[in-house]
This record gives structure tokens, C-alpha cells and sequence, in this order.
């Protein structure tokens, strides 16, 4: 398949124009143009190319790529991930903020899915949620630990029961204030250091599950998307972060 | 003492008008104006307000008080924030960067002191230090795990001597990208989930010695200061968060 | 009645939403969740709060609420004003460029009324209407007059007749400048030194009939509005102001 | 005198460099560059064109030219204002927050001293000033009256003495809430609605004295140094603005 | 016809709602009220308005009148421009991206009409066209320099035919780097130290049209339109710049 | 010489940090530390790439690198230009406005020496030059020519003489209008259409002395400059552009 084809495919089918990002959605650096082999991964870096580098792949697909806005500057650590890129002739295509909203191929509409809870309306660049039983908030940290592996968990407390429940992948810890008033618990990727007494003063249930743990789930969606739809050889690479 | 002289002696020792920051530094919500004693701690919030109400504060002073910016909007869990001052009389006093960066004062510096660690130049708001004789990066660990209480750290080794040490108390993670090269490690309060190979590609030391540990050293060192120089009676409050 | 469904009803019906303003519009202090009494007026402040206090209100809903953006500051003169509200358990909300702009409970759209001219379309956050018959100038002023119960004057006449009339409640004189050339007469809230002159050059008749005696008729009308569509007891307070 | 040579000089004394204002301060519309005739007034407009015209100025001198950001627009009012000038081959130089600033020829400076009151620090475009014995308010009042040739003031009194009083022309009633607390009175030449309950609340005494009546002294003043000083002829015309 | 009447109708037809420019689009100084005669050309200057004169046009109708941003002032070699205008009170509208972006009346359309290219879509203020059949590079030189009356053009080949062609009139080098992948020609009417070597890397065809030989086009056509549309008297000067 | 160390001393003697421009002042792209040989130039493109490739640099050192601001997007055009420096370890440092006003080593310092002007002071990127004798603007065009190898220029004529010259390198066309009354002739890189009749209505003598050939001075000064200092070989490589 050409390069830019794919990128123009998917560029649509994850309404990328659509959001103002602090990355490139899309190519971010051109490799070859025949894609007959895609790695897929959350994050992009030394590590992650190494461990793809061997399988040959002509297109790495991440939804953390290089990020920075500014005048050109490829030195220091960018420079080594850049040049693993073009010495080997393989593009990267990164999408971020597309692939964290996206209801069809998104990771919070992933999430959602997976815990078998009702989606309502989008939240930022997540969704609420909504069970049709109310459940212990308990029994439900034990639901999100096996989807994401066991990750471990930093939560807090503060009502015994969840049905209204809004999930935002990735660092949306902040988000919480502005939660709605019928939510009873909030799910996402960090926590910060005031966020257990605001969760507590708000009267509301907290759960990290993790950056890299509540970010897996987009990009496999699309990956299997891809592989079906095109004739495409995509493999996901592993490179857990507990973080 | 009165409130307002109060404000502006600390104003001018902490350098507040250098400071642009997303709270006000100095008299959040005034209290009464004769103070005598003063509750001290890293963040207000409603669990902290009512381990502190007992002793009878005139006027509590944190490093992290009410935050943002916007219109006036005394609503949800901030209401009772400010509720429990007002009704009780009690004034609030935030300092937040400023209390970062002061070289008097500052979490950084004072870090960097019970290290023994030789200040160099100014990091953004923390430091850059020197040791006279490089250490292994694990000792350095014990160490700071010593100054810190035994908090859990979450750390990457990329180097195994440490010698160029700079500390960014709080939410400093994404500093590391600023780092000149001469630095080998860098200590701050958070971590995201791509700070591991940023400093794994950089080839850097890291240590996330948690935001609120990393934040009571100013604030302890501006109350005992506060102390000794006026007829004031200052306690510091602990409310542990492991974030 | 609920506090915030009342909020949410008024947001709906006064489209707050698509407003820009240097005020929060809506629940600007957060009292008691019952609402069974609204005291309602102009402009909030201590004096007007002694006025209504001993009617025992719920919520107090006025126009000029607490204006101004930035970091939270809860002292000087603002400190009293919410402290009497924060004491007594009273919520306050503030609707102030959506009551001027409502054409169902607008200042402006209510001015143009009472004086029987029919309204053409929006001003800025006023209206331009039309009447059937041009009058004298000096019979428009009467006519004003008695709407606004005698309040004093500021006028410069420099047509003899009007008849297309522009109106913008409050702080509008700047708007001046705007009209379109149609307008023969432009009625406001305000006068600023130049207004006289560019009047003239411009040849346009002007009526500076008052701030606050251009802005009793929006809160009145939705104070009307909310008695009649709701359980509700509604007093409006008059604390008359020439300015 | 050379126009260029007179702009030249004027912008050295006022340290017209220093201020972002919305008009230019100096030439504004170039006329004939031989300059032995100035007009000097508070504001230009095709009133105050008319009453110098027969007078035959070389340039018209002023604290309120031609004001506006924006692409070019010599439409509407502005038009015959600018007509008049190239026509007649007359200058217009306006000096506005120069003129208001100014230590040396300033509108508020000079209200001080006119006052008797001495200098004691800026604040914003004017000057807060201090009295040696305190006076009772209603004294200072009259003092005020006969500065400005008996203009009718509007005034709150919330203390009985005046001693520390700031002063600053024209468009000032809102900096009353960055006072600092030593202050007592607050001088300006305008009011809003809000101002009367928030020096009510400060407790500050407020006098509005005019835009136009605060703002003779700094043009006077000027015209007066610039007659001194080259081989011109200056002369004020007065065309007085109850506003 | 009456002036402002002829201002909206063009206003209307262009679109000028639409465009953020860097001058007004409409009348930039305003003469007689009656309009009979209208002289028309690319760009309105001293040298233009003498050759204009004796013609004796109501108003002058222009691609580049006059520009800026910023406060009023009339002074240099913009206030003869000006001073030209208003003593013999003739009126300047100028209409300058509306007349490049216009599919009716444009620039860039027209040039793409002239040429008996298809256009496809819009780009930048600009169109994007195709051809039927391919044709050698060398021959559509040949066919603009036709249009243009034998301009001397400032060409890039790099392919050695031409299909999909895209113009930008005027100052459009820069847009180059934006063309889409399927262009292989890019006209405009400037070119930029580094536009040979981004053509030649890019492997696109490029032409230096000349700005004001590619600006003709649009206030030809809007004039024509005019004249037949009303009773007008309307007369095109070329004042020719090889530039 | 250390690739860092390089930089550091430009950075230093070219007051790097004192420019807001719109690439980056340094190394933009890194490549092999170690630098013995540097080649220099005007603008860094495949072109001339390919021309200094094999006399084997450690450095590429030019006025114009890589241009841009944004999130990373390496493809298209700067996809090649890039590749062509890493897949050769070959470094890339671009040094613009702070190459265009450096007194020591800037283009136009170095432009103003070489025609024997002393120079005045600072004007935007460039220089105000005064000559000890007036001489006739055709000599001076000679005199021009001579120095910039007889490229061909664009001049208008307005003044017989010249004796107040101001140059600014490159695209400094609309410059024109800051010139101070004193200057007859301005010297620059670039000519836009409105040029000519700025330039005639304001009496002024201008030459468009070519983008490229007005930036040599400063990028072969520096070279020299270097490759006496440290133990370097520079070697300029010419790829002469018209425009």
C-alpha cells in the first residue's frame, strides 16, 4: 500500500483535522513509500525501534511519536530516534489526540467497551459512561485490573457504589473538576498530587490506571482495523511502562 | 503581628513580583488581621483545614493554597475550601514558585543543602549542583530516600556515578529535556510515561522523589524563619501524600 | 426549587453559553441547594445585601454580580461581600451580557418595548428598532424619561426628529461609532467625554439615560418569568443609583 | 520652527517612547512644516476646528486627537475632522498618557501642585500625593471646585478627612480598586456605576471632577513651556465639556 | 450613483465579510457622495492619481490601495496620497484579497479562464486547475507571457510537462511549499531567494508571472462588470511595473 | 574542534540569544562531533549539498538552513535535505538574523565597509551609513555592482546624490517606510510592487541589490573569522542565485 494513501485514510477515518495537537497526526517522518509491514506500539523511542528492527517492518505507527513545536532542532536525543528512522528507509506516523477521542477506534471508547459500560457523551477527549446497575466501587478496580493487566492501581474512595462513570485515557488527571455532577467516579491514566483530597472534597472515586496501561487499546483497535481492511501485515510490540 | 505586614515581609523575602503563576502568591482570603499563631503545610484543602482547626490558627500558610485562574466562581469543592476560612476568620496564604525558587527558602535549595550538595545556577525554578567526589547513583538513592522519609522512588539508571545533580521540586518531569549536558542526574517530583527513555536516550539519572516530599522543605524552612524573627507561633501540620 | 436547575434553566433561556464576558454567568457563590425566595436587583453589593437580608432569601439574582478574572483573591472590599453571602448560606448568580442581549428578557429588547417601537435587529448586545411615525426629538426624551422614572439627562441634539432608534443598555456611548447611517437616535447607559462631538459630527441625536436605569427592566422581566414558571417567591429590591 | 524639529522635542520631554497608547502620539496629520502659530485645546473636533480657524495656526496642539487602531478608514465623522486639517494645511499633534503622566507637564502632576499637595509616588497614569495636615473632605471639595472653575462634582464621602490622595485624569474611575491602602481619597474625572458601593466598601472617599476639567492642566502647561521656550505663538482655546 | 450603495453592492458580490486583511476592502477615503465615473487600476499612488485627474473620476477603484495597520496617521508619503483624494474629493475603495480569491471576478480565476484551464478547487486565495492534455512546460511559458503581454517571467523547470497547475497571484511564492503532491506547476507573481531550490527539491515547475502582471485581471473584470451593470462610466489606466 | 564548543563561541560572538527568529540559531541538525572541516555558504538546499560532499565536511555553516516553526514534520522537500546530512554524519548550522545585524561580522556591516561608509547606527537587521562626500546615486549604483560581482539590479532614482545610505541584506524591501527624513538612498535584497512608487513618493533613491548577493559578506566573514581562530579549514562553495 502507498505511504500516503494509509496516511490519507487514516487521517479520515480519525477526523485528524479536527483536533490542534502540540504533535503531527500523520506522517511525521517519511520513510519508503511501499507499507507492506507496520509495527504498532504506544510509544515511540530507542528502545521500541530496536525491538521491532529485526521483524522489518516498513511503517512504525505509534500514538506517542515525536512531540515538540518549535523551529527545526535535531540534536540531542531526538536525533538518535530520527536517525534510526532514516538510515533504515522505515516512516513514522504518530496520532495522538485523535486516537485518544475517536469513538470508533478510540482508547477510551475501548475502555468503556471492554467494561461493558454504556456510552453517553464524550468527556474532553474521553467518554462518559453509564451502568445499567450500580456496582461496588471494589468490584470495579478489580474489573479495570484485568483488563489492563494487573497494572497497579493508585485510587481513592469516596462513595461506595459506581454508575456513572467517565473515563479519560493518558495524563487527565486535571480534568476531574470539571466532571459533572452525576458522575460518581473518575478513571484515567495519572494523578497528581492534589488530586486525592479534591477527589475527596468533590465526593468523588478516583482511579490511575496508568499512562501507558489506558493507552494500549486505540491503537490495537486500529491496528486489527488496518489489517483487515488493507493487505497489511501488522504486529503490536509489547514495551510495558508502568508509568 | 498584622496580616498585612506579615504578607509584605514575605513578599519581598520570597521575591513574589518576579513570579508569574496560576495563583495568587500572598493573601488568598483574609482572615483576621491581628495573627499570633500560624498553622503551616505543604496543600490546604478540607482534610488538612480540620487536623489544623483545633489548635486555632489566625492564618494558615501553604505552599500549595486555592489554584487557578478565571472568573469568580466560589462553587463545589472549592466552596467549602473557602467556607471553612470564612466562617471561622481564618486567613489563607499561598506561596507557591516563588517558594521553589528561593535560594533562602526554596524546596530546591534546601534539598540540595541536606544533600550536601554545592549549589551552582539557577534550573528553572529548582537548582543545579556539584558534589566534590562523584558517588555511585544507588548511594544517591540512600540518600534521598533518608531526606525523604524512605518514599517510595520510582528511578531510571542511565549512568552509574552521579556527580551534576539538578533538582526540580513538584512537577518538573519535563525539565529533563532542558538539562545542559554536563548534568548526569535529575531529581524531581513526578514522572510521566515518557520521561524513562527520554532519560534512557539521553543517558541520564533519574529520580522521581514524589511531588509533596520534595515540597516540605520550604515551607518548614519559611516557618521556622517566620519563627525567630517575629513573636509568632508557627506548627507545622503533616498530611503524608505519596503522590 | 433546586439551586442548579435553576442555574440550568436560566443558562438555557438567556443562552449563556455563547457569551464572552469578564463575569462568571450563572452560580457565582453557592449557597443553600433549596431555593424558595430570590431577592433580585441591579447590582450586588453590602449595602444591597443589608436590604434584602432580613427578607430571607435563598439566592439573591442579580445583573452586576462579581466581576473580574484571575487568580483567586478573596480580600479587600470583595472579602465582605462574600463573606456576607458565605455566613448567611445565600447563593448568588449574576447574569450580565446574556440579560442585556435576551430579546425575550433583555434590557434592551424591554426598553424598546415600553417605549412602543418595534424592533428591527440586534446592536451589538442591544437592539435598532424602528418606529411607525417619526416624533420630535424633544418628545423621544420625554417619553424616556417617564420610563425611567425622571432620571436625569444627558442628551446632544443634532436632528429634530427620530426615528430609527438604537439602544444599548449600560456602559454603550463607545458604541456610537458603529451605527449604521440609517440611525438618527442612539439611546444608552453612558457618556464619555467625546461623545458629545463625534454625536455632532456624526449628526446623530444622543441620550445618555443611566447605567442603572437602563438596566432595571431585564431583571425585572426574568424575575417576572421565573415567579410565574416556578414555585418560587421573587422580590426585587430597588438601591437606586443616578450614576 | 521646523514641525519635525517640534515633534521631535515634544516626544523627548513627554517620553513618549515609553507608552502603548491607542492613538499616535505625536504628528497625526502633517501640515504646512513651518510652524510659528499653535493652537492648543483639550480635544479636536470640527467644533473646536471652527472656533481656531480664524485665529490662522500653523498646528493644532491637543490632548485628544484623532484616536483608533486599525486599517486605514477616512470615513464617516473622521473624514471632515481630517479634511479640515489638509485643507487648511494645518497639523494635528495629539499627546494623550504622555500628557496624563508626565511628572513635568502632566494633567495629575500638576492638579496636585495646583492643590498644594506634594508628590509622593506614580500610580497608573497619575500620582498619589500626601498632605502634611489631614482636611475634612468636604473642605477638600471645595478646593477641588475651584481648581476646575466650579464643575459639578460627583462625590461619595465614606471618611470624614482626606490626607493621602491620588489623583489620575480622565477615564479613571476603576483603577479605585488598586489603591493601596494607605489611601484615603481617590480623584478621577469619571464614574461608573459600580464605583459609589465599591468606595463605599473600601471605604474610600471618591471624587469625580470631569474628563475635560481633569484634564486643562497638562496642555496648559505644555503650551505654556513651548512659548517660553522657542520664538512661537501658543494660545488655549477653551470650548468646555461638562463630561 | 450614490457611493455607499456601490460599496455594498461590491462588498456583496466579493464577499468581503470573509477576508481578514491588512487593509480596509471597501472605501478608504471617502469623496463625493455621487458617483458617475470610476477610474480603475492595479495600484493607487501618486503617480497614478496624476494620470488619473484630468479624466475627472468620482472615484477611484483600486487592487492595492492603501495599507496598514495600526493608529491614525497621516504623515510621509502616505498623507499626499491622501491630501490628493481629499482636495479634489474623490473617493478610494480599494478591494485587495476579496479581488485575488474571487471565482466571479478574481484574479487568479481569470488568469486560469485565459489560459483554458479547468479549475478544480480552491488554494489559498488562489486556484488550483487541470488541463485536458498535458503540455510541454516550455509551451505554457510561451501561452502566459501571452496573457501577460510579453512580461519577462523568472522560471524553475523541473518536469518537462505541465497538467495540473495552481496560481497564486501576486506575492504568492511561499504557498509553494503547501501545493498538493498531484501539481506539477505553481504560477504566482513573486519569487524568493530560496523558491528556485524548493522547486527544484520539490521536482515542481514554477513561474514568476510578476505581481503586477497576474493582478490585472480581477479589477479589469469587476470594472467591465460595473459599467454594464449600472450607469457608470468606468475607464482602466495602466501605470505597467515590471515588477 | 568539539562540535558543542563551536557552537557555544558563534552563539556568543553573534548574540544569538538575543534574536526572536523563525529557525533555529545553532546546530539544527547534529552530526558527527569531532569537526575539522567546515564548508560555508549562503543557503543550505541538495544542491548545494551535493556540491560540497565530496571535499568531505564535518560541518555545513550557512545563513539560510532549515526554516520553520511548527510540530516535527520531516518529509517532502526537508525529508531529502535532512537524510543527506545524517546518512553522512555531516552537521548543518544556520545562523540568520544574528548573521544579517552583527556589526563584527554581519552582512551589512561588512556591505557598508566594503563600499567605504562609515556607519551610524543600527536600522532593523541592517545599518545607516554616512559618506564624507556626497556622491551622484549612478556612481554610486557602480560602485554597488562592482562589489556584488555585476549582478544585475533593480533601481529607482529620486534624488541625484546620495550620502545618508542605509542597507538591509535580503528581503528588506518594506523597510523603506522606517527610514529617518535624513536618508536618501536605501540599499536592500529584495523590491515588491509597491516599492517603486513608495519610493518615488518619497524621495528616495533605492537599489534591490539581490537576496543572495547582499548576504555573502557575513557568511564568508564569519568562515574566515573561524578558520583563523581555531584549528580549522573552511572553504566557502558558491551556488549563485539571481534572485
Amino acid at each position: 500500500m502507498n505511504l500516503f494513501d494509509l496516511e490519507k485514510h487514516i487521517n479520515e477515518i480519525l477526523k485528524v483535522e479536527q483536533f490542534d495537537d502540540y504533535c503531527k497526526n500523520g506522517i511525521q517522518v517519511e520513510g519508503r513509500h511501499e507499507v507492506k509491514k507496520i509495527a504498532i506500539g504506544v510509544s515511540y523511542n530507542n528502545t521500541f525501534f530496536e525491538s521491532v528492527k529485526s521483524w522489518g517492518p516498513d511503517a512504525i505507527l505509534v500514538h506517542h511519536g515525536l512531540f515538540g513545536k518549535g523551529v527545526i532542532d535535531i540534536t540531542g536525543y531526538k536525533k538518535k530516534r530520527i536517525e534510526n528512522l532514516i538510515k533504515n528507509d522505515i516512516s513514522l506516523l504518530g496520532y495522538h489526540l485523535p486516537l485518544d477521542a475517536s469513538f470508533e477506534y478510540g482508547n477510551n471508547s475501548e475502555f468503556l467497551r471492554k467494561l461493558g459500560i454504556e456510552i453517553v457523551e464524550e468527556f474532553t477527549f474521553g467518554y462518559k459512561g453509564k451502568l445499567k446497575e450500580k456496582v461496588e466501587f471494589q468490584n470495579l478496580i478489580k474489573q479495570v485490573k484485568e483488563i489492563i493487566n494487573n497494572q497497579k492501581l493508585i485510587y481513592y474512595e469516596n462513595k461506595k457504589y459506581s454508575k456513572n462513570i467517565t473515563v479519560v485515557s493518558g495524563s487527565g488527571a486535571n480534568f476531574i473538576e470539571k466532571l459533572d455532577p452525576e458522575v460518581d467516579t473518575y478513571i484515567t491514566g495519572s494523578v497528581e498530587e492534589h488530586t486525592r483530597d479534591i477527589a475527596k472534597d468533590m465526593g468523588v472515586n478516583f482511579i490511575n490506571a496508568g499512562h501507558y496501561s489506558t493507552e494500549t487499546f486505540g491503537i490495537k483497535r486500529l491496528g486489527k482495523y488496518l489489517e483487515e481492511k488493507f493487505d497489511l501485515e501488522v504486529k503490536y510490540f509489547e514495551y510495558y511502562n508502568e508509568v
